[in-house]
């Protein structure tokens, strides 16, 4: 095999591109990961979850917001949060991450290619970098390349008072009332964040119902409190122009004739595959409108030996599914047997409060005609909530009433993303919620809210 | 039946008479409980578990502790921390939970009689209260009257400068540097608690070795970063005398030789049973020299009709297992079916950093010849703990390496208590280390540790 022939070729160095190349090395196959220099570790790690989960935690810690049901609703821990002092608690992590990211490549002996890549032919890439260009052939292919902001022609980005999430770490300052065009996972995590440092928000979204795919009592329970924060929902309108008038205000105008004005706004529709660059056609590929390569459940494509994981395959766009999705893709593209997904995919969505969930939710249930019962914990019922200020939390069992086995788990509140791994194990291993009640949680924990509901859920029958 | 005859009679009203109450009343039973009034709840709503539990939150939080590696090591959120900034976050927790344990036994029609019981012969019972002496016929009785702590003829108990856990709230100044003689539980969470205050404690036992049940991996790393923040071990070393001196100072002389002065001395050895008021004889019962009752796997008696569960029953003596203890006592007194515990009893151990495991330890394992093998993650390569700055913890994973089983679990670290609870689910439910590599976690969070063990173990055979 010569230098710059490989049994694999991933194109991108996110969570899908990592997993896949370090699944294969481990199988003993050469793999080579091409990506630029800046972006190693992907969106996931520049713009993506860990900048936005550390921003969280930063926001959380600095605004002293987990605390004010303890020390007042005016509570702040730090006065004046300026970016610099969330930048000063981001940087470190994502120079760690970034380490991590490095060094687990180096240890599997992965060659890390810097550059831009672009199909030849179906087993030729091209890497353009700075040192020229480099031809590499692969065996197989996995595109891993993941995703951008999409653009609207109505929406003038400028980077500065009219933003997506990519440019969120150039924004000069944090904005007292801040639009978010869309109500997905993004536009609410970042909405959630500006009402925690005091700011607040009008969420526009076109749909009527945001985060369809979430249990309808959680999604609820987000709005209220939210709402109660500071935000201002606009759903089922449509934004027809955005300006930025004399006075610096940003002013979106809505279909519908209301004018909404604020310091900034940030446009977070949908999301854009970096496919355009790859010239899919020379490998005999196509993509949808949005760029996006539609895969088999062992994430191939239509062209055999190359494979397509993570941001780039649409839904659900999670790190921690493109991980697997990666992996799942490397060991079906080299033979080796590995349990497929069997549906108990955990969500975790970080807003404030934060939600989580696996399993069926009420409305599929429903829509599918099966019988469930409900079990409910109220995190006020529970001393560790107490003790940490959490009084709105909600844990939700949704179980057989025959047989009493768990469909489903649904979360909002402190560690729901956490916790709801208790409730995914029991769900995957095909247990009973007797589980909850005839086990000994530590006291006291958030866990106990298992306990709490299994015997709520038992006691109506 | 009179109004003054029961089916179940509680002596106390803790964690263990509690749970024993509510599920005899739920069974149809006429229950009642007997506790001091101002004691409602137990020990462990008083003095022990909920204020020591809150204290620990109150402390982590107005100290910053847990930002220190974020924003440097002598990062502090306030300055001079007070016994009154501490008491104004215990207080509301205390009371809330309270309220709680009074509608619960309420909800559940549940008499709760006010005074001091005590045996007239194995069926009947005397209360005293302020109100007078009320006779009680008892067809069962549950005694869950819990324990205080032990005393000793050479620590001299002021309450002041010289105290135990139950006089803690009444201490008017929080030490600079506090001696803890016991290095139990109580002592080392207490001694945890004050170096995370800046203080500097000095922890003396006679045992060669602290928390002998915990797996020493964890126990050397808690010893380890408890070293770090202040405290220095005089183990396997005796007190021979401690008095207050003309500075008010404490000395403590051990019998080595050496003495130890601080500003006040924590006297926390092992626990005395609340019994001796209960005129035990006069129901056909002993105890041992601590005042605790031996039972059957049911926590039954020597007399049939008589159980006993809770910390009067010895180890573990946690709220956790108490409340079982109870729940199993009254099951068993009145022919319900309940499955006993399958022996994966968590322990949580609230020290700075947590500790929390499940199932067997190295020790154990070496001890009954099982094979096993480890499966490690630290928390340094997880982004969840780098974004809560927690650069220190530990997961541990111990699995039979032909089988996969998961054989047990040890966490050491920011929210151990909660996590361990995954892998319980997975060791009592049988599974193998497969199951922690097969599943998706959610991205960024600290279980996410049982993946990187997992493979880390899967990665040594």
């Amino acid at each position: 095999m010569s230098a710059d022939s490989y049994d694999l070729v991933v194109i991108g160095s996110g969570p899908a591109g990592q997993k896949g190349a370090i699944c294969a090395a481990k199988l003993g196959k050469r793999v080579a990961v091409v990506d630029r220099p800046d972006r190693v570790g992907g969106v996931s790690l520049h713009t993506g979850t860990i900048p936005s989960k550390t921003l969280r935690e930063a926001v959380l810690y600095l605004s002293g917001f987990r605390q004010r049901t303890l020390y007042g609703k005016d509570y702040r821990l730090k006065d004046n949060i300026g970016i610099g002092d969330l930048e000063k608690r981001v940087r470190p992590v994502l120079a760690h991450e970034l380490e991590v990211v490095r060094a687990q490549l180096a240890r599997n002996r992965i060659d890390t290619i810097p550059g831009i890549a672009r199909f030849v032919d179906s087993h030729t890439l091209e890497c353009t970098g700075k040192d020229g260009v480099r031809r590499l052939h692969a065996e197989h292919v996995l595109i891993a390349c993941g995703t951008r902001p999409a653009q609207h022609p109505d929406i003038p980005l400028d980077g500065k008072k009219v933003f997506d999430s990519d440019q969120i770490s150039k924004v000069e300052a944090i904005p007292r009332h801040l639009i978010v065009v869309g109500a997905g996972v993004i536009g609410l995590e970042y909405a959630s964040m500006l009402t925690a440092l005091g700011g607040e928000v009008t969420v526009i979204d076109q749909r009527p119902r945001m985060l369809d795919f979430i249990d309808t009592e959680l999604v609820d329970a987000l709005a209220y409190h939210m709402r109660r924060h500071g935000v201002t929902f606009r759903l089922a309108e449509k934004v027809t122009s955005v300006i930025v008038d004399a006075r610096e205000k940003v002013v979106a105008t809505l279909e519908s004739g209301k004018t909404v004005s604020a310091d900034a706004l940030l446009y977070a529709v949908g999301r854009q595959a970096n496919t355009d660059t790859l010239n899919l056609e020379s490998a005999g590929l196509t993509t949808d409108a949005r760029g996006r390569i539609s895969v088999s459940e062992y994430f191939q494509s239509a062209v055999p030996h190359i494979y397509a994981a993570g941001d780039v395959v649409g839904f659900p766009s999670l790190a921690s599914t493109s991980m697997e999705q990666g992996r799942l893709a490397s060991c079906h593209m080299f033979g080796e047997p590995s349990k497929l997904e069997t549906g108990h995919l955990p969500y975790g969505i970080y807003t404030i409060p934060e939600i989580s969930t696996v399993g069926k939710n009420e409305q599929e249930l429903t829509a599918a005609k099966i019988p469930y019962e409900v079990g409910l914990a109220r995190y006020e019922e529970l001393a560790k909530a107490q003790m940490m200020g959490d009084h709105i939390g909600l844990l939700k069992l949704l179980f057989d009433p025959k047989s009493l086995k768990l469909l489903g788990v649904h979360a909002i509140g402190e560690s729901a993303a956490e916790i709801i791994h208790i409730g995914q194990a029991v769900l995957s291993l095909g247990a009973s919620i007797e589980y909850f009640r005839d086990t000994v949680f530590n006291y006291p924990t958030l866990a106990e809210a298992y306990t709490v509901a299994a015997l709520d859920g038992l006691n109506k029958l």
